[in-house]
């Protein structure tokens, strides 16, 4: 095959919805795009903040100033009905530091978010963590002044915390509510080495992606991680007719499908049930057959339970493929 | 005070989405709006489809087919900020006939929806119901030819199932879905009589709305009510400064705030601590004094629990105000 | 028919739990009974509180300290697989002061209850209010120091809040989680002209009740409300084979299906459920046209948004029933 | 330290509830226990019925027919307030062969379970799964006779299904449903090497367990793992004054914490707080500090969607220990 075309995007205004929002480029299926991010309140690698005439802006309306986003990518020959397959090929730390913080009303203790402020609610003690990353060794520092143990090393597995494409039904999303059309999943699999699937819903797709973080755990609980800088590499492919509800994710070793959704049991029915379906058109397995195996050697992660949809992921070990 | 402006609305577009769609309409603060709604599936009063070009499309994407939407109307001095109030003078029923119907993936008890099958689920049987509706005499009757009791006839309340604003932060919402801008609350208390408050959260608020019930259970279980179509006036005023989070509704006996939220239960938190906080900042009641007589007097109304955001409703009897 | 046997029950012991309790009367299908309750916190109608020795203890565990109980009460030929009807014939309140309170770590805006603590939650301010009753007047009065009204007055509706037998399976459960076998449901229209079928779970059915509140709003939101003494009349059937799985009330107007779970959708769902399967058993109605009427004339009450399991009622007028 | 006293525990009865039962067995602090498990349906290693005779019955009433538990121990000197340490040492397979099913009213798509039919739900296929297993390699396989992959296999991993005492407050629970007193879990990492801490509510403890598990996926999606027999060796230790709301267990590499309710959002709070608390209380972390180390370092497991109460783990690697 024909080496790929590579598009470097440099994006000038950076947009905070998915949607069919002005694109940044326009691409074909198979090109590949190199772009750097910058961090979950719009900082670049030297920490010089993203100018207000670079964001988007309507006279008109406020927008949710979180995830700043590079696109949107316009692919030429994505339908509806089409998947977008997104090769997730680098993730490069670009910066020596990552911030996390927790928010007074934010995180999965307090139940709120933008727009949803409990008015009795405890406010959390806002506080900036400041995460020193050594690239070279991949691990992240933080000094807990007010601990025994006095710092912690982590080890880094940098990941796209917010990418896809304009939703469905004509909806425009914030950049912080995932949904069928990927979005602010904070997904750990959504790293180098793994592909994510995503519906097509507006001829063009529109993809956008943003809100790389260093490292992160499970349900991201005080709302943030290791925010920081990356330069993503991504190779794109339209795959025609392979219609899609919710994304999916494959690297090597698991098959993965996603639930964006609230309540959480919901967006664990969609996860599994679209892993079964996945199983069933794509394996030769047998419904009732691939639910017993699914339920025997499965395994589920809950990337987010503080966004306005919590996100599931439901995964099946391909060593149990035919 | 001078006649208000009135101004007969007839949508050429009828929309798909709650947000700043080009707009059908300009009124100024006081103006009144006479429009003629659509059923919930496009029909109007001579039970004509609406045709297609007449219905929000773009090449590029699908729409959400439910509950075409009159508007939307530009407000001139509505900022974000403001708060739109939306006196609804008159619902005029205008057709001798509603329709309802149980949808194979809708309803309470699928808790499915437009792009949330749930797989495994049991189609409910889809079935159309027939409603012949005596408007003289303000009641509806359905032959039962299955049950033992024949047929009901029952008390017509018309009132209308979907309004709302453009939503906040440069969101665009299918008309299925309720949230911070109002929407498909399905609410029986959006009736002639009351004033529903609606956050300004785009400039000019750009209002739209359709969707009339003649007649609705609490849940809207099936998922669907009595559709039908009707002659709505509206007078809007824009109240300069009166920021709201969520909307509210008030009539002769009721302030009332609403919460559209999943989980129910959050929907029901949000609508009860708007309500106290409207008795704290309106009504000089002591914030915790406020809770416990609303814990005491106050009623709440669950309108929807079937579309993809539910929808509660937290009342205030009016004699215990000041 | 003969006149019933009226037995007077004064507990020596007050049980924290619905189970299989020691009981305290035995009585027959058509019997009544006439019982004097004391509040939830365990005065009588004298503000005397309730000795120690005269709480269910065990030494080797604690107890919930809500909701002491009357009964239980053996219902002899009451077998699993019937119901326990019980005619709710008065209930008289006899103190002129009722109490309500806000808990540190309880209520609607919460989320916690015994038990179950969230660390990060701010307390709400602990505070007790002193409701004067004026019973010939059917009036409470409050006093509000901090809010310009003053003071409210508000009409008293006397209902049992705690009205259950012992549960399924062979649970024992506590006073403050309703369940399968009713309990703590808080609800309104458990009062005087309204029949509770109950589920018979274990020989003897083993009725207990207490509680009584002279009003309180929809969800019991700041978790406590009216809380006082009453002399309670019941007149208890037993209805052979008429196996439910949840509690249903009937009074003049209204049939009435209960759903106690958590989350709130889930008690939901049981409630029209079991409101439909009524419909279709008892009344002639078709499974879907029972769904299609309720759906369009049903209401819906949520008497409980604080227990450890959540409280909905769906009502059905009986002016459409054959 | 002298030789451990070792009781080998052969029940007579067979438990379907957690709560202060007729002891099986007394033991002190230190002791270690040895008894056969029977599996999820009673059968022993040879697939013997248990003989209702040895089945908890009581004339009055029935029980839910799942897991019946060995037990209850009674632990001297165990006294509300302490927390029994359950040191599980081995977990040694004794049948080659295990059942999974698939039941009509259970599981992750139904949402229902004993009790709590939800009669508009299309029942799931009824099928029985007979996995063999090899208990030399530690494999299980699983004939597919409708799938292109013809057969899996597994490997297995055995763990204790359902442990805990006597619940708090007087409960007596199934042994289907978890809470604050352990129970049905299906927690994978209760499993040889694990020391689980259960908080002491009743004297005694009241230890309980059964339904070993030769396998099983995250969530149990299907409602039932790898169900089969075992010999269970656990080492017991009361440790007094170390009062706990929640089960925890402890493994050479992580501290976990268990939340067990509904919804799951709730699980998954209770689990992390408690993680918190335990950090703060035993490692000298700061509350915050803490907070913002586990939202990056932590993990999630999800072991069960399908009872009526729901578990979550919330998993901190010691490694970040001082």
């Amino acid at each position: 095959m024909s080496e790929p075309t590579t598009h470097r995007l440099q994006p000038e205004i950076y947009y905070y919805t998915f949607g069919p929002n002005p694109p940044a480029l326009r691409v074909r299926s198979g090109d590949r795009v190199v772009a750097r991010t910058r961090d979950a309140r719009g900082y670049d690698e030297t920490m010089a903040p993203l100018p207000e005439e670079r964001k988007q802006r309507h006279p008109d309306c406020e927008y949710c100033s979180s995830n700043p986003l590079v696109g949107p990518i316009y692919v030429e020959d994505a339908n509806p009905g089409d998947v977008l397959a997104v090769q997730i090929e680098a993730i490069q730390l670009t910066r020596p530091s990552a911030w996390s913080r927790h928010n007074q009303h934010f995180g999965c203790f307090t139940g709120e978010g933008p727009g949803r402020r409990l008015l009795f609610n405890a406010p959390v003690p806002e506080q900036q963590y400041d995460w020193q990353l050594d690239l070279a060794r991949g691990v992240g520092r933080l000094a807990l002044p007010n601990s025994r143990i006095g710092a912690v090393e982590i080890p880094l597995h940098p990941f796209i915390g917010s990418i896809g494409v304009a939703p469905r039904f004509g909806r425009v999303e914030t950049a912080l509510t995932p949904g069928e059309y990927g979005g602010n999943m904070d997904c750990i699999e959504t790293r180098a080495g793994t592909t994510l699937y995503l519906p097509v819903w507006v001829r063009g797709a529109y993809l956008a992606f943003g809100d790389v973080h260093a490292a992160q755990g499970d349900g991201e609980i005080c709302g943030v991680a290791l925010e920081t800088t990356a330069e993503v590499t991504l190779r794109l492919w339209v795959l025609p007719g392979r219609a899609l509800e919710w994304p999916r994710l494959e690297d090597d070793t698991h098959l993965m499908a996603v639930g964006n959704a609230r309540p959480l049991w919901e967006a664990i029915q969609i996860a599994h049930l679209q892993l079964v379906e996945w199983l069933v058109a794509d394996y030769g397995y047998d419904r009732w057959e691939a639910l017993q195996v699914l339920s025997q050697v499965g395994t589920m992660r809950i990337p987010n339970v503080v966004d306005p949809a919590y996100t599931a992921i439901a995964k099946f070990p391909k060593r149990f493929l035919p």
